[in-house]
């Protein structure tokens, strides 16, 4: 079975995680999990590339992440930036750990050799050993592209980097729009349409459906490639009672004037989606009649929740004809 | 009283220490020390600009210095380059500690702002208290040079960066001749000639007289300064007793065929040297006729042994006439 997924960091990790451990559990039934992750939140620091989504990826589908926090490494030390600091290199805001900064580095270092994106992953994810695992991790695009999100401030509307809104100003001052940069002359990265074309499942993990989600859907080609594959595409709402699990999915999608509800995230995706998971507490909102809808328990407190979440999503989709 | 000294890494470090430590003993008399520091040891790693020289000259004088191996940063953990390491990110024979990887990795992204060398070491020694003082660090050189080690091996000679020849063999493999990648266009940094041409002493502290000293005075117009400045320029030998007290000074003298010995190294500064100061030991060598030769102890175990040797130089440069 070939499962594609979108995904953004933290929610994405840990559904596919659960996803990985959930398919351990049913021997015979060999698979490859192709992972499209959202590189919108890159961000050049100190002169290095760094990859949040993809790297929260990484370390939590290889067992490097820092569980308590959801991204970044366990057993990490912070001498880099406190070196940093002292040097009065900004930014401050922006936490990076020493073992961290390795595969920023790394990273940045493959990229300055001439390797595309797509080829660092690759090596990144051999370290982390994701290969063993059936997963195959991919960067949306192999162009560098970055959100940038466009707030009001005393001098009239400015762009600030995503991730300055989102780690420095904790979402607090409203987002007018998202504009990503770069994805104008954005292509896909080697593989992703045809993993979406040539899946027998499409799966949106509960990731946020408008900074993370959501720009994997504007690089061009890939909603055609949704819109247009065999598979069934199941979603997982971020949502849960009216408000993300985790993160600031709420103010995103007011910057949308999308209604902050399972059923307003679905509709962001009308136009692909056939089955979604919501939270049992949401099952009776009115759903497109035309989307078949599932009510399970939407937490992710262990590995096993995921994996639980992750077998709904599949046992959905294996109801949902193919489609085309 | 204006001090101009040329320098390499951990024995021109340590020197200048001695020399700052001994000025403060001497109250009332204000001073300004310019180093002009090698380049030519410097080294891409990891995609990171490294200053092996400079780096040593700033955390020893600024007292960050891991004290027992006399370059690097006392208080140093490893993790960074563990993980490179689990990257198969190579060279691993380097060792690079984290808090030595901020200063690396600041340094790349000031260059890569577009600063010059001169202008981030002058960042760099602003925090390290250099300034205070009364210090001013300048490289010798704005050009990426780098200094190559040419070696026999079984398929004929080849050139080796100078820290894989130095690090990595040891200084085991003979060397056949060191080549200055990039001099041919390098042009002396902001202030180098300046600081020669209107120093009140130059010294030469015990650095390597062919890796450390003999590449600063390859740059152009460097050596021609020498030969032109009225100040007295005193040297201290690096050698004791035959052999260099610390380093690989032998290797690099015998690719020149030059004598191990302090008349071997004077010789090489013969056309702009006024001073010499040797070892006790060494005292009784049939030196150059028009060479003011001291004997002191040249041993710097401490900063006050170092304050020692700096304050014999200084005195012998106050018998010396001015030139010219």
């Amino acid at each position: 079975m070939h499962i594609t997924a979108l995904a953004g960091g933290v929610g994405g990790a840990r559904f596919l995680r659960g996803l990985l451990h959930h398919l351990q559990t049913r021997p015979g039934s060999p698979h490859q999990v192709t992972v499209i992750a959202n590189t919108g939140d890159d961000i050049t620091l100190f002169g290095l590339r760094v990859c949040p989504d993809v790297d929260t990826l990484l370390y939590t589908l290889g067992g490097g992440v820092h569980e308590g926090q959801g991204w970044g490494r366990a057993d990490e030390t912070h001498s880099v930036q406190g070196e940093l600091a002292a040097y009065g290199a900004s930014p401050q805001w922006f936490g990076l750990g020493d073992r961290d900064f390795g595969t920023h580095i790394v990273r940045s270092q493959w990229l300055g050799q001439g390797h595309t994106l797509s080829e660092v992953v690759g090596r990144l994810a051999t370290r982390w050993g994701l290969p063993e695992q059936g997963v195959r991790l991919l960067p949306m695009t192999d162009t560098p592209v970055e959100t940038h999100v466009v707030i009001d401030d005393e001098d009239g509307q400015r762009a600030v980097h995503f991730q300055e809104w989102w780690v420095r100003m904790q979402a607090s001052v409203p987002a007018q729009r998202f504009v990503v940069a770069g994805m104008d002359r954005a292509a896909p990265a080697p593989g992703v349409l045809d993993a979406i074309r040539q899946a027998d499942v499409v799966l949106l993990p509960p990731s946020n459906p408008v900074v993370s989600i959501g720009i994997i859907l504007s690089v061009p080609g890939v909603r055609d490639a949704l819109r247009g594959t065999a598979a069934p595409v199941v979603g997982v709402s971020p949502l849960v009672g009216g408000a993300p699990v985790r993160g600031h999915a709420d103010a995103c999608l007011a910057a949308l004037d999308v209604p902050v509800t399972p059923v307003g995230v679905a509709g962001l995706y009308a136009d692909f989606l056939s089955g979604w998971l919501v939270d049992e507490g949401d099952a009776s909102a009115r759903y497109d009649a035309r989307l078949q809808v599932r009510a399970v328990p939407l937490l992710m407190t262990s590995v096993e929740t995921a994996g639980a979440m992750a077998g709904a999503a599949l046992d959905l989709a294996a109801e949902l004809p193919r489609r085309g």
